[in-house]
């Protein structure tokens, strides 16, 4: 396999720094979705943490280095999962943590990015408008600028998901994977292309918001000028050159979705496993729903990456009851 | 501490014969109830595997003892957690399961015992009918009937939660459990009380269906004549007595919390947690809702035990969107 920025043994040192809250989540089949989706899918599940996303794996990392280095204080910008990570991960080690997010992002994230103590500044625009701004803050205050997916912390966090995944058994041969700034889809898939090589690595993004699948295919950074999707988590318009350069390596396949498709999907796992996650976790049911002959009779994976959502929202895309 | 029926060792025996889906569940604080409850909350999360409750690290021993035994059928009565979790041991050991339900029972949890293979038979009555039932097809077929609580196997298998509590960090005061007919209240309580003494060990129960905490506090077999809680997975009339004597050595207290309180709870887990729990599973945040001042300032463990639960009545028990 080519080189990437990734690593196997940072991941494995990166995972002695993550508590262990966060890590070795479950791991099952939901068989009441099989019918529907006519393969064997389970979900790896990383919303049964206090921040309800994998995102603090990688802001683990992170913070444990920071404070190492002696630093004091940290920037991000986030769609809003990062930023309650990082949060959550800076409060017990005495960092201050600024985050920068829409002022458009999910009001559950929001609350919980101050609750936990972090300092929020919202713009007025949407999350690749609030990188720009975090950069100025770490700039013009000389503090560390948290970058997702381009900073490799937050690649190795996402990657020991991987490492659980590999230890599994029963084997399967696919891995769905929401796709965004592509810290998930790198890191597992470093992961998964080191030691399962036999495994699928399929990245799922929304047609709305498809400037990541598309630079993929074209095998060079594509922008768009908006998007339009619910997903928010992976609402991104400007892809990081040396993030795609190692998706180029890591990834058999990116595929878009359409937004019936995930709150099909966001429906079926409240219906079949009983749970409540944002639409980027639904990103992989909503894939097989739309190419169920890609996946008929396979065993699949699919990560189920956060449960951060505005419940009336949800409610209005889901509906209620049967 | 005075002998029971259960016994540490055995415990340990048991957990391993529990496939490791069903193990090492998360146990995680949940911040955003803390304000609401005065306390601080972790919950160990047993509804995060294929039968979506904590009765399958009570049927596995079952299932593995059986099949060692070179048995090749087995009955239960259940009021629809232990039979879909007795379906799902049986299916892969070749066991042929019978499950006698309530017809009254939620449809999820009959439709997840048909769908995992077993024979459901339903009796026109509540659960302690269906004890009944199920006796009389283990007499007269001559196979092993299954009696939740009785038979120490399903207290060995709710027992293993006890040892993941004792090794978690950071420790806790207090747990809270759900008390039914007790398997996981004496399970639970016989491991605390013995490796980790200084934890409170609560029971909680519906007003709705109180049998087993009107016995314990006058320390004899007390039954009522009917029940009326939507909590259906501890809605039991006729403790047994047994498990009665346990339960006086192994709580601390026992608590009886209001209907409303419950759908309080389970309201408190969907905001703050992201969590659809059956109302068995928001016994424990009832209890905290409705004695403040016992908790408060101190960290309580509850165990959110099971997520069965039809959508339709949830969503009419705790409303939806904000």
């Amino acid at each position: 396999m080519q080189e990437t920025r990734l690593d196997t043994d940072r991941i494995r040192a990166a995972r002695r720094l993550i508590d262990p809250l966060f890590l070795d989540t479950p791991l099952y089949p939901v068989q009441g979705m099989e019918p529907g989706l006519g393969c064997a899918v389970s979900v790896k599940l990383e919303t049964a943490n206090p921040v309800r996303s994998f995102k603090a794996r990688g802001t683990e990392v992170i913070a444990g280095r920071l404070v190492a280095d002696a630093a004091r204080e940290v920037v991000c910008a986030s769609a809003g999962n990062l930023g309650q990570a990082l949060a959550w991960s800076g409060r017990d080690r005495g960092l201050d943590v600024t985050v920068v997010a829409s002022r458009f992002a999910p009001v559950a994230k929001l609350d919980r990015i101050r609750a936990l103590g972090a300092r929020l500044e919202l713009v007025d625009g949407d999350f690749d408008l609030a990188r720009d701004r975090a950069a100025a803050i770490a700039r013009h205050e000389g503090i560390r600028l948290v970058e997702d997916s381009l900073d490799l912390e937050t690649c190795e966090g996402a990657a020991t998901i991987g490492l659980e995944l590999v230890d599994a058994a029963p084997s399967f041969d696919a891995v769905l994977i929401a796709l965004g700034g592509g810290a998930m889809a790198t890191g597992v898939g470093q992961v998964l292309k080191t030691m399962a090589p036999g495994v699928e690595v399929i990245c799922v993004q929304p047609l709305g918001a498809p400037a990541m699948t598309l630079s993929w295919r074209q095998r060079r950074v594509v922008t768009t000028d908006s998007t339009d999707t619910i997903a928010d988590g992976v609402a991104g318009r400007r892809p990081i050159p040396a993030v795609l350069d190692d998706l180029l390596v890591l990834a058999d396949d990116a595929v878009l979705v359409r937004e019936e498709s995930i709150t099909a999907g966001m429906r079926m796992l409240l219906d079949h496993a009983g749970l409540v996650v944002e639409p980027s976790a639904a990103l992989g049911v909503a894939a097989i729903l739309e190419d169920r002959d890609r996946f008929a009779g396979r065993h699949v994976v699919t990560i189920v990456c956060g449960g951060n959502v505005d419940l009336a929202r949800y409610h209005r895309w889901v509906g209620a009851g049967r």
